[in-house]
């Protein structure tokens, strides 16, 4: 089978996961190009290379530059904090790469639709890594709209609240950095709103509400010095779908208790979907009709006849794992590539989310509500 | 022990729980008086009639300016549409009666103001009927915040969903009539609105979003002629309270499936706790600093240590219900007229929930963030 | 109304329970009679004096044979320990009174026989205080069971967990009298025998498994003198009931964190029904034949097509607590008494039911199976 | 690094697992040997070589006796119908191979104890694939349970519930043939087992019932002839363990609507643990001793704090899945055959739970108590 050269730059959580996905993809799925890990990339060559090691790849370099150069890759893969995507994104698309990005996919709106154009323009393919529009749960909350099983969508309340960075003492990161974007906003709230976008469309128009709740943290890992906090962690929005569909979302990174409350309500005309990534492998219905003294919502486990859960096992209930989401998302890269069906969310439905994430902040600040097209 | 005599005016569902509640209050809980069922009014003498022997009232009257001018009257119930709680209020209260009124205690904030005057002026014990508040929950949930258990409060998340109006089909009732006040706002907005305050403290601004997704009515049940729908049916809001919090309520009540989702999520700074009435005897706690590898939510069940529970039951985890809570709310208010502590939330409260409601809806109209205090 | 003069032996949580539940009764159900609180006994006339003013009863006396002597008494109600409702029972069916007694009805088959055998004869009406087979979720079951919804019954696994005996130094108390039966198998296994009795049918043969964990108690609350504990307070059976479907309980009063864990699976060979008390207004069915992709288990709030909910409030998923159960079966008794549909369970089932705790007890002991027609 | 040749035998749902968990291994682990998929033997040639490529295997072959006796192979996946494990894993030792054999380990206990000694005397390396015993939370139960946090344990109640065969539709398959042992007992009862056995020690004595609800099935699918079920769809049985506690085991496959109901309730007499596969990322916990009206399970959310959970993601609560659990068999395997910490559950381990099994159906013939040391 023709292989696939894999370039990975980044080597953190998001790292790993990328190139796991890569290994287990063509064990789950019979996949039409076989995915080789040529090269990996990182801060610094001796780093690179004990990564390099560890997940598997052939070579390595601390010179993203050079792997984006590289003519044994074919596909890149972009784990690096928010601020360097678009650097990153436009060589590897200048050298005619495929590109696989981290989530929220650049600093801001404007960067975005810079790296949508490029991509457009260099005809690649690209994937975003939103990996929890891959569960196949998510996909049968999509199909349920799609055939009506709920009406018309009227309105979509979701949240996606950790607790991370909860604890005043957790020292200064990157994703503080507003380089990068904004804070629990652009980390997690982009996750919230690509399912809202996912499931009720496009989102027309904003009021936001962002919140420093903690101002100041320690600079490094147990010191006395402190530094300002510049970004959210708290974000808050009311939301206006260009269907007319309304809602709400809030974004969190200091909700104590709160490890991976990815959930949301889709309210439509005759019905009601729920769901929570802390209980990833159910989905809750409830439908209009239902019979008199029997009527409730009913729980869903995540099972063969959702897929593609059934390439991970053919026992229903028994749950697949996040990082089966990742290797879900490979695997629509892979074929994407191959000339397969387009793989999504590209570069251009990153921008469109972006957007809302701007929006917001742009909102929050202004304390008026906010179209997304403005941005 | 010296009789309360007790005047219902109304005797819908509302009604029927005031007047149970006197019954049972005596039942449950050693009360300073013994309330006695002197007077009911309703629409006319033939309604009142047979409404009085049903729930156990000695005489009944088709005039409420009757009840509330009978000598043998202490204590009006108040239990009609929200346009007529302001005229029944202030003339019982004029008549030197205490009262116990249905949320939302008025069509206005300006309404309200005018109660809470008139309930200063004559010193008279006001109620409003909150219910939930009574649960001892959400008693629970006031005394950890108060006590510093979950720090100090940064975000509350608070919607109240159900589906009584979620069937289009739903022919128009008074709970449509702009005339008294808002749609789900009004009717149920104002109860998460009511938890957010008592545990969240004084809600300083807010900005909203009202939405009327069901535009048309059958003008009655069954009806092929139609109705327009000027209220909402769903209602948002973005809020800042004046400690500095932060957070958001939602109202709808066209949520399919949804039959009591009061909730929240009260987020602290070293904890968060979590409570849905649709299993209100459960209230979920997570506190910062527990011991690596062994912290979560802990899920208290109400019991005999959450008082008044034991006043029910001496049986932890044995479930009180709805009527329970109303009964809470009776005892309350007889031990404040006999002079026992002070009654809550009374009409100055409710004035301030009802600044808000008005707030949201100003908001949504004119598309700004809105000061409380302005209305 | 013709009144209804009620008698109550005993003034414990049991004891407060009847007195509340016949004050309750006619505020939520129109009665044929209106029950009268005549007279109250308890263990000496102090005792008894005190419990009267505090329920609401008009008399008391310290001898309970003068109270079932008592002409204006019609109906007895029995809340003392087991062990004395032989004897009270059969003296007040002698004087000519209904009973509403207490479970376990007797400390042995022997003795639950001679009651039924008493009651048959003087054609009187006899409720025992299976409260939880009053819950409108229960009718519920019950009826999708006759209905055939979940096809035929082949299996039942039902528990009654609490840990009100979980602390060693609880102290010991009249429920370790082995003179009143068993421990946790007659004070709460005679309710999962009852729910087991009322869906599946009757029980026809038993092993049984008793084990005493906590070997001593203190003698008395904070004293160092101890004393042997000879009854279960683990017991467990599997059970074949006389339909041929086939199941298992557990009784446990030692269960560490369950408050009322009243819990069931009941398998049919079309469906599966799950309740657990500790969640008391939600049940859960499956049913097969659901659309693929789409199958599940439904959650059925309690609400007003479940009769009679639709008495305590309109609302569905508002709740009906514990005293609400009781006040149904005072209701159900009320009704009988005024020759309305016959009352359940009687002492005739109660006999049953402890046929087969003494059916449970004796293979214990003997470690073989054993049939409840035996006892 | 060093390679470890991999030969598997049978490529059903099994055979699958086994081989993605030998792939999926080292992209998670660190491990001491490469394992290299060498061989693959199925029914016959041409399916062999189908799943050979399929998965991943270098060369295949129709006869299971050339792969037991290849070179290149040093650990034996044996993955096929029950009746073949012991033929299969004594040639596989005999020829001085280690032995990776899926559950149950075999039709009888003889059958095990057989295949126990020659693993003993072969001095290799054999495990068991009750891979639910991986999950990090049962690690985390078995810890609790090591350090005291529920004290003694005191009881033990576990089920596995499936509906796989609920249907009566579903054709008679080799899961049906007595030549494999009993029915749901074996195929799942020996998990819940498992379990039982390692959380709570060795099963020392068991009173059993089985039961064949379904008493014919379609000889094949959409056949109109059938054949008569000869094994337990139903398995129940009363547990007295060595230690003392005591407990109960239910296994059906016939339980409709559950998919992974392998779920126990492990009481100690300083608190209680709780774990149900269906949501096996979470693990609740109640202990004795907590503050008054503070006390209430809580909920563990599996996370980096519980290994090995986080050798596949750094973030709590983002669930690992089924194919994880047999990646962390496959891990202990790999480092076992390495001469690391020996590998469990092994033959022998597996011969003790063979033994309860068979005790359970020796007890359900002959309606007495079995001795598990009897068989």
């Amino acid at each position: 089978m023709k292989r696939l050269g894999v370039g990975l730059i980044g080597s953190g959580f998001m790292g790993k996961c990328h190139a796991q996905a890569f290994r287990a993809a063509p064990t789950f799925f019979a996949l039409p190009r076989e995915p080789a890990l040529e090269l990996l990339a990182d801060i610094d060559a001796k780093t690179a290379q004990k990564a390099a090691r560890a997940l598997g790849f052939a070579r390595s370099t601390g010179e993203w530059k050079t792997l984006v150069a590289d003519p044994a890759v074919e596909v890149v893969s972009i784990t690096t904090p928010t601020a360097l995507h678009k650097p990153m994104a436009l060589a590897a698309l200048a050298a005619g790469k495929h590109v696989w990005c981290e989530k929220p996919v650049a600093a801001s709106a404007a960067d975005a639709r810079e790296m949508a154009e490029a991509a457009r323009k260099a005809r690649a393919v690209t994937v975003v890594g939103f990996n929890y529009l891959r569960h196949p749960l998510i996909r049968l909350a999509r199909e349920m709209v799609a055939s009506g099983e709920i009406g018309e969508v009227i309105g979509f309340r979701g949240v996606h609240l950790e607790d991370y960075m909860a604890d005043p003492k957790t020292p200064w990161v990157f994703r503080f950095d507003p380089a990068g974007g904004h804070g629990a906003l652009s980390d997690i709230g982009s996750h919230i709103l690509s399912v809202a976008r996912h499931l009720a469309g496009e989102i027309a128009e904003v009021s936001g509400q962002l919140v420093t709740a903690i101002a100041r943290r320690p600079a490094a890992r147990g010191s006395a010095k402190t530094r300002a906090v510049e970004v959210d962690d708290q974000a808050r929005a009311l939301l206006r779908f260009a269907s007319g569909a309304t809602g709400s979302i809030e974004a969190s990174w200091i909700a104590w208790g709160r490890k991976l409350t990815l959930a949301f309500e889709l309210t439509g005309s005759k019905g009601t979907i729920l769901l929570d990534f802390e209980r990833m492998n159910e989905l809750q219905i409830f439908t209009a009709g239902q019979r008199r003294g029997r009527a409730g919502f009913k729980t869903i486990l995540a099972g063969p006849d959702h897929p593609p859960y059934g390439s991970f096992t053919p026992a229903p209930g028994h749950h697949i794992g996040f990082n089966d989401l990742k290797t879900i998302e490979a695997k629509m890269l892979i074929e994407a590539i191959a000339g397969g069906p387009p793989a999504w969310p590209d570069f251009e439905d990153a921008w469109h989310i972006q957007q809302a994430i701007d929006a917001i902040a742009l909102s929050a600040r202004e304390r008026r509500w906010v179209r997304t097209s403005d941005l």
